[in-house]
Protein backbone atom coordinates (compact mmCIF):
# COMPACT_ATOMS: atom_id res chain seq x y z
CA UNK A 1 0.00 0.00 0.00
CA UNK A 2 1.58 3.50 -1.19
CA UNK A 3 2.24 5.92 2.02
CA UNK A 4 0.04 8.76 1.96
CA UNK A 5 1.42 11.86 2.54
CA UNK A 6 -1.34 14.05 4.14
CA UNK A 7 0.27 15.94 7.01
CA UNK A 8 3.53 17.37 5.88
CA UNK A 9 6.15 19.09 7.98
CA UNK A 10 8.37 22.05 6.55
CA UNK A 11 11.05 22.48 8.35
CA UNK A 12 12.72 25.56 7.50
CA UNK A 13 16.93 24.89 7.30
CA UNK A 14 18.13 27.21 4.69
CA UNK A 15 19.45 30.36 7.15
CA UNK A 16 23.36 30.45 6.88
CA UNK A 17 23.29 31.22 10.84
CA UNK A 18 25.88 34.38 10.60
CA UNK A 19 24.98 35.31 13.70
CA UNK A 20 27.26 32.57 15.14
CA UNK A 21 30.27 33.88 13.12
CA UNK A 22 31.58 30.42 12.28
CA UNK A 23 31.68 28.14 8.81
CA UNK A 24 29.25 25.92 9.83
CA UNK A 25 25.26 26.85 9.04
CA UNK A 26 23.59 27.09 13.37
CA UNK A 27 20.94 24.17 12.36
CA UNK A 28 24.07 21.90 11.68
CA UNK A 29 26.09 22.90 14.54
CA UNK A 30 26.19 19.96 16.99
CA UNK A 31 24.92 19.40 20.30
CA UNK A 32 25.99 15.86 22.65
CA UNK A 33 27.22 15.01 19.30
CA UNK A 34 24.36 15.66 16.60
CA UNK A 35 23.23 18.41 14.72
CA UNK A 36 20.65 20.50 16.27
CA UNK A 37 18.38 19.49 13.33
CA UNK A 38 18.76 16.05 14.26
CA UNK A 39 16.85 16.86 16.73
CA UNK A 40 14.38 19.18 15.27
CA UNK A 41 13.84 16.40 13.03
CA UNK A 42 13.30 13.43 15.30
CA UNK A 43 10.39 15.20 17.15
CA UNK A 44 8.54 15.63 14.18
CA UNK A 45 9.41 11.65 13.15
CA UNK A 46 8.41 10.94 16.67
CA UNK A 47 5.03 12.69 15.98
CA UNK A 48 2.12 10.22 14.65
CA UNK A 49 0.26 13.40 13.27
CA UNK A 50 3.22 13.83 10.65
CA UNK A 51 3.08 11.86 7.63
CA UNK A 52 6.73 13.15 5.77
CA UNK A 53 8.92 15.66 6.23
CA UNK A 54 10.37 18.49 3.91
CA UNK A 55 13.62 20.29 4.67
CA UNK A 56 14.55 23.22 3.22
CA UNK A 57 18.47 23.66 2.80
CA UNK A 58 20.95 25.97 1.77
CA UNK A 59 20.66 25.90 -1.68
CA UNK A 60 24.95 26.02 -1.92
CA UNK A 61 25.11 22.79 -0.04
CA UNK A 62 21.88 21.15 -0.13
CA UNK A 63 23.31 17.98 -2.02
CA UNK A 64 25.76 17.47 0.42
CA UNK A 65 23.35 18.17 3.53
CA UNK A 66 20.66 15.56 2.05
CA UNK A 67 22.57 13.14 1.83
CA UNK A 68 23.83 13.56 5.57
CA UNK A 69 20.29 13.80 6.48
CA UNK A 70 19.50 10.64 4.95
CA UNK A 71 21.95 9.03 6.37
CA UNK A 72 20.07 9.81 10.02
CA UNK A 73 18.04 6.75 9.42
CA UNK A 74 14.46 8.95 9.17
CA UNK A 75 11.72 7.27 8.09
CA UNK A 76 9.90 10.34 7.31
CA UNK A 77 12.65 12.64 5.37
CA UNK A 78 10.78 11.98 2.12
CA UNK A 79 12.91 15.26 0.21
CA UNK A 80 14.96 18.55 0.45
CA UNK A 81 14.58 21.80 -1.19
CA UNK A 82 16.30 24.45 -1.94
CA UNK A 83 16.34 27.52 0.35
CA UNK A 84 15.84 31.21 -0.91
CA UNK A 85 17.32 34.62 -0.59
CA UNK A 86 14.65 35.42 2.74
CA UNK A 87 13.01 33.02 4.36
CA UNK A 88 9.65 33.45 2.94
CA UNK A 89 11.40 32.46 -0.70
CA UNK A 90 12.50 29.55 1.23
CA UNK A 91 8.87 28.56 2.42
CA UNK A 92 7.67 29.29 -0.79
CA UNK A 93 10.03 26.37 -2.24
CA UNK A 94 9.25 24.22 0.32
CA UNK A 95 5.15 24.83 -0.69
CA UNK A 96 5.84 24.14 -4.67
CA UNK A 97 7.67 21.13 -3.02
CA UNK A 98 4.68 19.43 -1.32
CA UNK A 99 2.94 15.97 -2.58
CA UNK A 100 0.15 16.73 -4.23
CA UNK A 101 -1.86 14.69 -1.29
CA UNK A 102 -0.49 17.06 0.92
CA UNK A 103 -3.74 18.70 3.56
CA UNK A 104 -1.95 20.21 6.08
CA UNK A 105 1.81 21.61 5.99
CA UNK A 106 3.59 22.29 9.63
CA UNK A 107 6.14 24.88 9.08
CA UNK A 108 8.89 24.81 11.88
CA UNK A 109 11.93 26.58 12.31
CA UNK A 110 15.01 23.82 12.27
CA UNK A 111 16.71 25.82 14.61
CA UNK A 112 13.74 25.28 17.31
CA UNK A 113 15.18 21.74 18.26
CA UNK A 114 13.36 21.46 21.83
CA UNK A 115 9.82 21.08 19.65
CA UNK A 116 7.92 17.74 21.02
CA UNK A 117 6.14 15.07 19.61
CA UNK A 118 2.84 16.40 21.81
CA UNK A 119 2.90 20.20 20.81
CA UNK A 120 3.03 19.32 17.08
CA UNK A 121 0.21 17.49 17.43
CA UNK A 122 -2.01 19.78 19.13
CA UNK A 123 -1.20 22.27 16.21
CA UNK A 124 -1.75 19.66 13.84
CA UNK A 125 -5.42 18.80 15.76
CA UNK A 126 -5.71 22.74 15.89
CA UNK A 127 -5.48 23.33 12.45
CA UNK A 128 -7.47 20.38 11.01
CA UNK A 129 -10.40 22.01 12.81
CA UNK A 130 -9.44 25.81 12.39
CA UNK A 131 -7.36 25.83 9.10
CA UNK A 132 -4.64 27.90 10.86
CA UNK A 133 -2.90 27.29 14.03
CA UNK A 134 0.54 27.76 15.84
CA UNK A 135 2.47 27.31 19.23
CA UNK A 136 2.56 30.47 21.37
CA UNK A 137 3.34 31.41 24.61
CA UNK A 138 2.33 34.34 27.04
CA UNK A 139 5.21 36.51 27.85
CA UNK A 140 6.85 36.28 30.93
CA UNK A 141 8.75 40.07 30.66
CA UNK A 142 6.72 43.23 30.68
CA UNK A 143 6.33 44.30 27.13
CA UNK A 144 5.98 48.11 26.33
CA UNK A 145 5.70 50.54 23.29
CA UNK A 146 8.45 52.65 22.37
CA UNK A 147 9.93 55.22 20.02
CA UNK A 148 12.97 56.66 20.00
CA UNK A 149 14.11 55.27 23.34
CA UNK A 150 11.57 56.35 25.35
CA UNK A 151 8.53 54.52 26.54
CA UNK A 152 5.42 55.43 24.86
CA UNK A 153 2.66 52.54 26.47
CA UNK A 154 3.15 49.35 28.72
CA UNK A 155 0.93 46.71 26.84
CA UNK A 156 -1.48 44.40 29.05
CA UNK A 157 0.48 40.99 28.98
CA UNK A 158 -2.48 39.29 29.58
CA UNK A 159 -3.63 39.61 26.40
CA UNK A 160 -0.21 38.87 24.60
CA UNK A 161 1.47 35.93 23.19
CA UNK A 162 4.57 35.29 21.58
CA UNK A 163 4.91 33.22 18.34
CA UNK A 164 7.04 29.85 18.47
CA UNK A 165 6.75 27.51 15.35
CA UNK A 166 4.89 24.91 14.14
CA UNK A 167 2.73 27.04 12.41
CA UNK A 168 0.65 24.84 10.40
CA UNK A 169 -1.68 25.48 7.87
CA UNK A 170 -4.34 24.10 5.22
CA UNK A 171 -2.06 23.66 2.05
CA UNK A 172 -4.69 25.51 0.22
CA UNK A 173 -5.05 28.94 2.68
CA UNK A 174 -1.33 29.06 3.25
CA UNK A 175 -0.55 28.66 -0.53
CA UNK A 176 -3.34 31.26 -1.05
CA UNK A 177 -1.77 33.22 1.92
CA UNK A 178 1.53 33.28 0.08
CA UNK A 179 -0.33 34.43 -3.85
CA UNK A 180 -1.85 37.40 -2.08
CA UNK A 181 0.81 38.38 -0.42
CA UNK A 182 3.21 37.95 -3.69
CA UNK A 183 0.90 40.25 -5.12
CA UNK A 184 0.67 43.20 -2.84
CA UNK A 185 4.32 42.61 -2.28
CA UNK A 186 4.02 42.16 1.65
CA UNK A 187 5.94 39.13 3.16
CA UNK A 188 6.55 38.43 6.71
CA UNK A 189 8.81 36.39 8.73
CA UNK A 190 5.52 35.18 10.65
CA UNK A 191 3.61 32.65 8.08
CA UNK A 192 0.40 33.51 10.12
CA UNK A 193 0.56 36.77 9.97
CA UNK A 194 -0.38 36.25 5.80
CA UNK A 195 -3.24 34.13 6.93
CA UNK A 196 -4.58 36.94 9.12
CA UNK A 197 -4.04 39.43 6.41
CA UNK A 198 -6.86 37.31 4.57
CA UNK A 199 -9.17 37.50 7.49
CA UNK A 200 -9.08 33.98 8.21
CA UNK A 201 -9.03 32.91 11.77
CA UNK A 202 -5.63 31.15 13.57
CA UNK A 203 -5.65 29.46 16.77
CA UNK A 204 -3.00 29.37 19.01
CA UNK A 205 -1.87 26.36 20.89
CA UNK A 206 0.29 26.47 24.24
CA UNK A 207 3.71 25.80 23.35
CA UNK A 208 6.58 25.02 26.01
CA UNK A 209 9.58 28.64 27.17
CA UNK A 210 12.10 25.21 25.91
CA UNK A 211 11.25 25.84 22.37
CA UNK A 212 13.15 28.89 21.64
CA UNK A 213 14.52 29.50 18.19
CA UNK A 214 18.93 29.26 18.55
CA UNK A 215 20.00 32.81 17.46
CA UNK A 216 23.20 33.36 19.77
CA UNK A 217 25.63 30.84 21.25
CA UNK A 218 23.97 31.18 24.40
CA UNK A 219 20.52 30.10 23.07
CA UNK A 220 23.10 26.89 21.79
CA UNK A 221 24.24 26.52 25.64
CA UNK A 222 20.47 26.56 26.55
CA UNK A 223 19.56 23.80 24.03
CA UNK A 224 22.47 21.78 25.64
CA UNK A 225 21.31 22.45 29.38
CA UNK A 226 18.17 21.28 28.44
CA UNK A 227 19.16 18.52 26.12
CA UNK A 228 21.10 17.15 29.41
CA UNK A 229 18.31 16.99 31.97
CA UNK B 1 35.52 61.43 55.14
CA UNK B 2 31.72 59.67 55.50
CA UNK B 3 31.03 57.64 52.44
CA UNK B 4 27.83 59.64 49.98
CA UNK B 5 25.55 56.78 49.36
CA UNK B 6 23.75 58.82 46.52
CA UNK B 7 22.84 56.01 44.28
CA UNK B 8 21.38 52.68 46.06
CA UNK B 9 20.58 49.39 44.38
CA UNK B 10 17.74 47.86 45.58
CA UNK B 11 18.20 44.25 45.01
CA UNK B 12 14.53 42.35 45.59
CA UNK B 13 15.52 38.96 46.71
CA UNK B 14 12.18 38.46 48.82
CA UNK B 15 10.79 35.77 46.50
CA UNK B 16 9.63 31.97 47.77
CA UNK B 17 10.78 30.62 44.50
CA UNK B 18 7.57 28.17 44.11
CA UNK B 19 8.25 27.66 40.72
CA UNK B 20 11.04 25.51 41.69
CA UNK B 21 9.22 23.44 44.27
CA UNK B 22 12.66 22.82 46.02
CA UNK B 23 12.95 24.27 49.94
CA UNK B 24 15.73 27.01 49.28
CA UNK B 25 14.36 30.31 47.59
CA UNK B 26 15.67 29.71 44.16
CA UNK B 27 17.89 33.39 44.78
CA UNK B 28 19.91 31.09 46.90
CA UNK B 29 20.04 28.22 44.63
CA UNK B 30 23.91 27.30 43.94
CA UNK B 31 25.32 27.35 41.02
CA UNK B 32 29.28 26.77 40.67
CA UNK B 33 29.27 26.75 44.36
CA UNK B 34 27.57 30.48 44.79
CA UNK B 35 24.23 31.56 45.69
CA UNK B 36 22.09 33.21 42.53
CA UNK B 37 22.00 36.06 44.27
CA UNK B 38 26.08 36.69 44.63
CA UNK B 39 26.55 36.83 40.86
CA UNK B 40 24.02 40.01 41.02
CA UNK B 41 25.16 41.53 43.83
CA UNK B 42 28.63 40.78 42.54
CA UNK B 43 28.14 43.17 39.68
CA UNK B 44 26.44 46.16 41.04
CA UNK B 45 29.59 45.54 43.50
CA UNK B 46 32.13 45.95 40.66
CA UNK B 47 30.41 48.87 39.29
CA UNK B 48 31.12 52.66 39.82
CA UNK B 49 28.09 54.13 39.56
CA UNK B 50 26.78 52.24 42.60
CA UNK B 51 27.40 54.02 46.44
CA UNK B 52 25.03 50.91 48.13
CA UNK B 53 23.35 48.06 48.37
CA UNK B 54 20.03 47.34 50.15
CA UNK B 55 19.14 43.67 49.96
CA UNK B 56 14.94 42.90 50.40
CA UNK B 57 15.39 39.40 51.65
CA UNK B 58 12.26 36.54 52.80
CA UNK B 59 11.23 38.11 56.15
CA UNK B 60 10.96 34.43 57.97
CA UNK B 61 14.87 34.01 56.80
CA UNK B 62 15.69 37.74 57.17
CA UNK B 63 18.45 37.60 60.19
CA UNK B 64 19.95 34.32 59.04
CA UNK B 65 20.31 35.33 55.13
CA UNK B 66 21.60 38.92 56.02
CA UNK B 67 24.02 37.06 58.30
CA UNK B 68 25.33 34.67 55.37
CA UNK B 69 25.18 38.33 52.79
CA UNK B 70 27.41 39.64 55.29
CA UNK B 71 29.88 37.04 55.09
CA UNK B 72 30.21 37.71 51.08
CA UNK B 73 32.72 40.28 51.86
CA UNK B 74 30.91 43.10 49.43
CA UNK B 75 31.72 46.50 50.40
CA UNK B 76 28.45 48.25 49.22
CA UNK B 77 26.23 45.70 51.18
CA UNK B 78 25.00 48.50 53.82
CA UNK B 79 21.59 46.81 54.65
CA UNK B 80 18.66 43.97 54.42
CA UNK B 81 14.65 44.83 54.50
CA UNK B 82 11.73 42.62 54.76
CA UNK B 83 10.07 41.66 52.12
CA UNK B 84 6.00 41.86 51.35
CA UNK B 85 3.23 39.94 50.69
CA UNK B 86 3.81 41.03 46.34
CA UNK B 87 6.95 42.36 45.36
CA UNK B 88 4.94 45.96 45.14
CA UNK B 89 5.01 45.60 49.49
CA UNK B 90 8.88 44.66 48.89
CA UNK B 91 10.02 47.40 47.13
CA UNK B 92 7.94 49.90 48.91
CA UNK B 93 9.67 48.60 52.35
CA UNK B 94 12.92 49.42 50.29
CA UNK B 95 12.40 52.67 49.52
CA UNK B 96 11.61 53.50 52.79
CA UNK B 97 14.92 51.62 54.45
CA UNK B 98 16.84 54.23 51.72
CA UNK B 99 19.56 56.60 53.78
CA UNK B 100 18.58 59.99 53.71
CA UNK B 101 20.56 61.38 50.93
CA UNK B 102 19.80 58.66 48.24
CA UNK B 103 18.97 60.65 44.65
CA UNK B 104 18.86 57.38 42.69
CA UNK B 105 17.46 53.83 43.82
CA UNK B 106 18.35 51.10 40.78
CA UNK B 107 15.65 48.72 41.92
CA UNK B 108 16.61 45.24 40.25
CA UNK B 109 15.58 41.50 40.61
CA UNK B 110 17.59 39.52 42.85
CA UNK B 111 16.76 36.02 40.15
CA UNK B 112 18.92 38.14 37.47
CA UNK B 113 22.59 37.16 38.10
CA UNK B 114 23.79 37.90 34.56
CA UNK B 115 23.28 42.02 34.56
CA UNK B 116 26.46 43.21 33.78
CA UNK B 117 28.14 46.54 35.81
CA UNK B 118 27.79 48.32 31.83
CA UNK B 119 24.36 48.16 31.87
CA UNK B 120 24.02 49.14 35.88
CA UNK B 121 26.05 52.28 34.81
CA UNK B 122 24.17 52.89 31.62
CA UNK B 123 20.53 52.75 33.25
CA UNK B 124 22.41 55.33 36.31
CA UNK B 125 23.41 57.46 33.71
CA UNK B 126 20.49 58.14 31.88
CA UNK B 127 18.29 57.98 35.23
CA UNK B 128 20.49 60.57 36.66
CA UNK B 129 19.25 62.69 33.12
CA UNK B 130 15.80 61.55 32.61
CA UNK B 131 14.38 60.89 35.89
CA UNK B 132 13.98 56.99 34.87
CA UNK B 133 15.12 54.58 32.98
CA UNK B 134 15.02 50.81 32.99
CA UNK B 135 17.05 48.09 30.45
CA UNK B 136 15.54 46.30 28.13
CA UNK B 137 15.83 44.23 24.88
CA UNK B 138 13.77 43.63 21.43
CA UNK B 139 11.67 41.14 21.51
CA UNK B 140 12.91 37.61 19.32
CA UNK B 141 9.97 36.25 18.50
CA UNK B 142 7.23 37.82 16.60
CA UNK B 143 4.17 39.21 19.07
CA UNK B 144 0.70 39.00 18.70
CA UNK B 145 -2.19 39.93 20.77
CA UNK B 146 -4.59 37.29 21.12
CA UNK B 147 -8.37 36.74 22.98
CA UNK B 148 -9.76 33.52 23.66
CA UNK B 149 -7.08 31.41 22.07
CA UNK B 150 -7.38 33.06 18.85
CA UNK B 151 -5.35 35.31 17.25
CA UNK B 152 -6.92 39.31 17.34
CA UNK B 153 -3.76 41.21 16.26
CA UNK B 154 0.04 41.09 14.92
CA UNK B 155 2.49 44.20 16.67
CA UNK B 156 4.98 45.56 14.77
CA UNK B 157 8.22 44.18 16.26
CA UNK B 158 10.20 47.04 15.79
CA UNK B 159 8.04 48.80 17.98
CA UNK B 160 8.51 46.67 21.19
CA UNK B 161 10.76 46.28 23.82
CA UNK B 162 10.75 43.24 26.55
CA UNK B 163 11.43 44.71 30.14
CA UNK B 164 14.24 43.88 32.04
CA UNK B 165 15.80 45.21 35.29
CA UNK B 166 17.06 47.37 36.55
CA UNK B 167 15.15 49.94 36.23
CA UNK B 168 16.14 53.38 37.99
CA UNK B 169 14.67 56.51 39.41
CA UNK B 170 15.50 59.43 41.06
CA UNK B 171 14.14 58.69 44.69
CA UNK B 172 11.58 61.75 44.84
CA UNK B 173 9.63 60.57 41.50
CA UNK B 174 9.35 56.71 42.60
CA UNK B 175 7.94 57.71 45.78
CA UNK B 176 5.75 59.73 44.76
CA UNK B 177 4.95 57.51 41.60
CA UNK B 178 4.20 54.69 44.64
CA UNK B 179 2.37 57.11 46.72
CA UNK B 180 0.15 57.81 43.66
CA UNK B 181 -0.21 53.73 43.24
CA UNK B 182 -0.94 53.32 46.82
CA UNK B 183 -4.14 55.93 45.96
CA UNK B 184 -5.53 54.77 43.59
CA UNK B 185 -4.82 50.84 44.50
CA UNK B 186 -3.00 50.19 41.37
CA UNK B 187 0.15 48.71 41.73
CA UNK B 188 2.57 46.97 39.25
CA UNK B 189 4.82 44.29 39.18
CA UNK B 190 6.47 46.97 36.42
CA UNK B 191 7.93 49.80 38.75
CA UNK B 192 8.23 52.04 35.40
CA UNK B 193 4.48 51.96 34.43
CA UNK B 194 4.00 53.31 38.12
CA UNK B 195 6.17 55.85 36.81
CA UNK B 196 4.44 56.66 33.38
CA UNK B 197 1.05 57.25 35.04
CA UNK B 198 2.34 59.71 36.27
CA UNK B 199 2.97 61.36 32.89
CA UNK B 200 6.45 61.02 33.46
CA UNK B 201 8.58 60.44 30.56
CA UNK B 202 11.04 56.81 31.09
CA UNK B 203 14.53 55.88 29.14
CA UNK B 204 15.41 52.67 27.69
CA UNK B 205 18.54 51.59 27.87
CA UNK B 206 20.32 48.73 25.75
CA UNK B 207 20.20 45.14 27.97
CA UNK B 208 21.60 41.69 27.60
CA UNK B 209 19.41 38.70 26.31
CA UNK B 210 21.68 37.01 29.04
CA UNK B 211 20.13 39.44 31.64
CA UNK B 212 17.02 36.66 32.29
CA UNK B 213 14.90 36.43 35.26
CA UNK B 214 15.22 32.69 36.79
CA UNK B 215 12.03 31.82 37.09
CA UNK B 216 12.04 28.02 35.93
CA UNK B 217 14.79 25.11 36.39
CA UNK B 218 15.55 25.75 32.60
CA UNK B 219 16.57 29.22 33.35
CA UNK B 220 19.39 27.76 35.69
CA UNK B 221 21.38 25.70 33.56
CA UNK B 222 20.72 28.88 31.24
CA UNK B 223 22.75 31.02 33.69
CA UNK B 224 24.89 27.99 34.74
CA UNK B 225 25.67 28.03 30.96
CA UNK B 226 26.41 31.14 30.27
CA UNK B 227 28.81 31.50 33.76
CA UNK B 228 30.86 28.49 32.63
CA UNK B 229 31.95 30.96 29.47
Amino acid sequence: MEKRMKRVALIVAAGQGKRFGGAVSKQFVEVHGRPLLWYTLAAFEQCPAIDSMIVILPAAEIAARAEEIAGWGLTKFSAAAAGGAERHDSVLNGLQALPEEAELVAIHDGARPLITPAIIAACVSAAAECGAAFAGVAPKDTIKEAEGGMVTATLDRRRLVLVQTPQVFRVDLIRHAYDMAFDRGAFSTDDAALVEALGHPVRIVPGDYRNIKVTSPEDLLFVQACLEI
